[in-house]
């Protein structure tokens, strides 16, 4: 998960997932890799990254249209529920879906 | 910054930052920091929230408008060309704005 998603030129639309986590490394990371097996699988996805600074974690998953999100999310809240309850994991999260209209780039020579 | 940014109401902008850093820890933390700073005096700023996994790492500030984007980028290209190259900091980094169209939010019971 830590490299840079390669996307397309714009627009696509950006799932931004902001949380802090309650039970520190078990839930985060647990459920950053359920929503990125269940993101792999979707039609429609982009690319994922994620970061965490202790119990502070930025999931952003990148996605072709709203319509791969909306498919994405009731995979994720299907599998959440099966699992366990989505607050015993998190003390506090926010989802924000946004569409990319502008981005760029930049790498280092090597 | 290890907290989730209190928004409004969508609409509204986010600019993601994700960046590999070469010097690991020093340049990350300075320009985070700077670029923080920099958000904070800005008119038009809503939040700003930031996590890293090793060299990976996110930054996603909030905004009221694409000008107020547009202002903080030249303050903060301007005081890193004072500084030094923004290429001594990162391997590669990828900027997207985009325009957050829906929220939803979840906090524990106290």
């Amino acid at each position: 998960m830590a490299s840079i998603s390669e996307t397309p030129e714009p627009p696509y639309y950006a799932v931004i997932f902001s949380s802090i986590s309650s039970e520190l490394d078990e839930g985060y990371e647990q459920t950053a890799e359920l929503m990125e097996t269940l993101a792999l699988e979707q039609s429609g996805y982009l690319g994922i990254e994620s970061a965490r600074t202790n119990k502070f974690g930025i999931t952003v998953s990148y996605w072709e249209s709203e319509e791969a999100i909306k498919n994405w999310k009731a995979q994720v809240d299907h599998a959440v529920a099966q699992r366990r309850g989505r607050q015993q994991w998190y003390q506090e999260y926010a989802v924000r879906v946004a569409r990319v209209e502008r981005s760029y780039t930049f790498e280092a020579d090597a």
